[in-house]
């Protein structure tokens, strides 16, 4: 069964805040690989797997921060597949602490391989992974 | 007179490549806010600047990734002020290698005051501040 | 009861691996301190407490690596109190991977309180905090 | 003509301090880092370098800190070679701000190369990098 959602928690930690007393707003994007790590595993699989012989880079990302976190929150990180085509897929990404999304962010990553010269080429996502994820809902997604 | 664009080069380090080889993506967030930072600078003013007492919290940010920086590699970060609003400012990145663009990312940032609760308040930009950048010329932004 | 060790799990993520593929040993000293934050709330207490009023700037540390670290790597840290001043704390660290020992580090703090110029000034450790901490027996530290 | 030493200076950057509006203790050994591979650049190389084929990860290293580093402070970064054997070479560096050492640190790294499953195994270091590193007078070091 593909999935189209994943969420998972992360307290903040004190190296992610700056001297403005708030997480650092750059950290935001390690928070949604985490989730998007994690959700790879919690399908059985890692975003890193030498069988497959792909990477994922980033060709595309962004974030509208609503309020700041602090040290110590717990924010929950809501992600949700947005789009997929033969070689990218998109992600959308809402975080919550306390019920309020704080922050809403979404990143498009593409499948390359490795040319005999060590470029990253763009290439078709390994039916492994393209088959376990889905598009989420439009009206999900429009939430 | 008000400036409304500024260069800088920076060469990659060590620790902020990943295990692809490569820049990972959230660094160029902090390659850009090291462009603005010294943009201030190089007009004599900090953006850290107690006599104003404001912060400049990030409220949107994003990034196009068209080729891969790696170590040691010298980026030249090319700035742009893209609006400018009575409470915020927008900025346009361009990452170069060799003349060739690697990168393109926004980030808008809005001014801040603490009030009484220590919560950080949208306010108007000191003069000191918005009179020293101006919006950047149409035709150079749609470049 | 005063408490003198403490164990917590951590995976090792992306952006924290370096291009020679391993965890980069910057991110160590941030690990201890995952441990360290992740100990005081274990007791009911936060490192940061406005409460108390005090801070913990790091003076010295340290750590040898044996075995590299990689990404989602499953590491155990342990963390014991090592030496204990009236205005000072040190910790040392054990990182585990798969039951082999990884890396150990040291970390000693100073409990500090701001003067009226902002200085940070050395001072006596809370007995709130002082309380909840004992050294950790010696032939656990010698081990 | 071997060296001993080398000096460049940084300006703290805003993701690098914490709320506590001080640079988080782990981004000195960035910084350390930063300067052992400008150390390197100045005598004609890289310290990643395919031609060689080895690898230089850290086994110990350590810093103590004096005073804090805030946000725009720049920071001279002065780096002396303290040892030197087959595999390994160690490092010293001292930290100052207009002339006041803020902490000081060492590093050792160690020569490796990669066997067949890709596993590091220390190594000679390579002559082209041997031979242009010496170690700092004693009392230079000891200072």
């Amino acid at each position: 069964m593909a999935k189209h959602e994943y969420i998972i928690n992360r307290r903040v930690e004190f190296n992610e805040t700056d001297m403005a007393g708030i997480v650092h707003f750059s950290n935001f994007f390690r928070y949604m690989e985490y989730a998007e790590h994690a959700f790879f595993r919690s399908l059985g699989h890692s975003i890193v797997d030498p069988d497959l012989g792909v990477g994922w880079p980033r060709v595309h990302c962004n974030c509208d921060y609503n309020h700041p976190l602090m040290f110590e929150d717990e924010v929950e990180i809501h992600m949700l597949i947005s789009a997929k085509t033969s070689k990218t897929m998109s992600y959308q990404f809402r975080f919550r602490k306390d019920g309020t999304e704080v922050a809403r962010g979404n990143v498009t990553i593409v499948c390359v391989r490795r040319n005999k010269v060590g470029e990253m080429k763009s290439t078709r996502i390994p039916p492994e992974i393209a088959d376990i994820f889905e598009v989420a809902p439009a009206d999900k997604l429009a939430d």
